[in-house]
């Protein structure tokens, strides 16, 4: 099987860059599935809306991208049966051959950040049994907490062949706050930056990237253009297009000369282009998809 | 009704400042509950005595402890089961008059910190109806995302009456790798610090304490000092004691002198002082919590 850099090199080899975040909002779905579901409890009336609209959206933008990121937090917002769309959601992504980028941002001392990543790639070992969870191909992590926090993540990663993007330069506007802060002469995100080339440097696939990727915002071209430099091996995951501001003219700089290492998010702007009473919103979002994904690709 | 500092305050008058921390680990749960399920499929067996057990320390502990913080990783481990077990113990914790602690280290850009805040405190809004998810009394969050992530957590707190644990100076050996560089001649932790007490200024309550609290660890006895003199109406919720080596001597540094101030969390010095096939494991848990107890009392 191939490696997880390899497979991300292979979806965008095969159609462009663009990543589609799965941020379902209870009141931004299409009347038409809301009310599908209307006789149900709130909870699972949410819950089955959600994983209705998640099941389409994969179909729609399936020949537009090949990776797709859900944001964890608005399937929590749901509790236990939101829990079990985000479940059902990336095992039909999977299926659907989508790589998956699972949004969590999780980050803690060791004991428990093993347990954030079985959670996310290996699977919960009960008795002789392992338990899927969320199987995703990669997760985002958090740095905050040091080397000794991520590097059970690391350590997951590699032992199942999937990937990780840690937390390096976030899109938004108040993200420099620490990020950018200067510790002998250098930024945060730079110091955490150069942490991941060395978590990712002896993960490297085919593709001449790694397994272990940085989050940066397109909305900070100048830092995009800084980091690709350092990190010459590094998968981007680079959020922060379309509806945040960012450009395809800002996140060129994200792109290596043989046209890999970023993948690009667009959320809201790729699975939200309609109101809720639009009765064309598949097509819309169709559009939406085929729009991001041309832009990208030019 | 009492603010979150004022119940804090309130439960450690009563029982002192021990929390004790919820992460469950199937392995190690007691011989004599995993057999109760032994029949059931292996998520379902893992979730039921999960709860049995959390049910249970619930219990033991409530004579000795005001506060307990349930590990989310742990339930999160054992997919929407889990996350149900994790909403039932903190519906009991709740009944049972604990202030509860979820300790998820959520962070996110706004709209998406928006959604992990609802999940916490105030609920998911369906129609006209408001799901409770986690319902708990205070989150923790990790602030690397910057100040615009944070806030709306800081805002959700507010608006529903509940508190934060701000990650300032983890309790991890490795937590210095980007929390202890220094940036115009401050470590980045006081950084973060001084921006906890920025967003707790206006929660202050009766007791002088505020609702944006401060996660500082027993493990660094000196940045216990520092904190506790430059936040000094800030909560600080310390890990690192028990298992993790910190010292109730440690710890010293983090009570103000009327004796409130910080809540100390032991986990599985508390929860898992047995080996599973012990009978009087019931027994080692109550003695664990009274020792504790008693240690952080003196």
């Amino acid at each position: 099987m191939l490696s997880f850099p390899d497979r991300l090199a292979d979806a965008v080899r095969k159609k462009g860059p663009l990543c589609v975040g799965i941020d379902p909002r209870w009141d931004a779905l299409p009347t038409a599935i809301r009310e599908v579901y209307a006789d149900l409890p709130p909870a699972d009336r949410a819950a089955a809306a959600v994983l209705d609209f998640g099941l389409r959206v994969l179909e729609l933008v399936a020949p537009f991208a090949g990776v797709v990121k859900p944001q964890s937090a608005f399937f929590e917002l749901l509790g236990p049966p939101g829990m079990r769309v985000l479940q059902e959601l990336l095992i039909r992504a999977n299926d659907l051959g989508f790589v998956t980028i699972l949004d969590a941002k999780r980050g803690d001392i060791a004991s428990t950040a093993t347990a954030y990543a079985d959670a996310a790639f290996a699977g919960a070992a009960i008795d002789n049994e392992v338990v899927p969870v969320w199987d995703a191909d990669s997760l985002t992590v958090n740095p905050y907490l040091g080397e000794d926090a991520v590097e059970p993540f690391v350590t997951a990663a590699r032992a199942s062949g999937r990937g990780l993007f840690v937390l390096v330069r976030t899109s938004n506007a108040g993200a420099g706050l620490f990020q950018n802060l200067v510790c002998d002469g250098k930024p945060i995100y730079l110091h955490v930056g150069e942490a991941v080339a060395r978590w990712n440097a002896n993960t490297i696939g085919q593709c001449g990237l790694g397994a272990i990727g940085a989050v940066v915002g397109a909305t900070h071209p100048r830092e995009l253009v800084e980091l690709r430099a350092a990190l010459p091996n590094v998968w981007f995951l680079v959020p922060g297009y379309g509806a945040q501001g960012g450009t395809a003219a800002d996140i060129r700089a994200a792109y290596r000369p043989d046209g890999l290492g970023a993948v690009v998010n667009s959320s809201r702007g790729v699975t939200f282009p309609f109101r809720p009473d639009d009765p064309a919103w598949e097509a819309k979002v169709t559009e939406a998809a085929r729009k991001a994904s041309a832009e990208l690709r030019s």
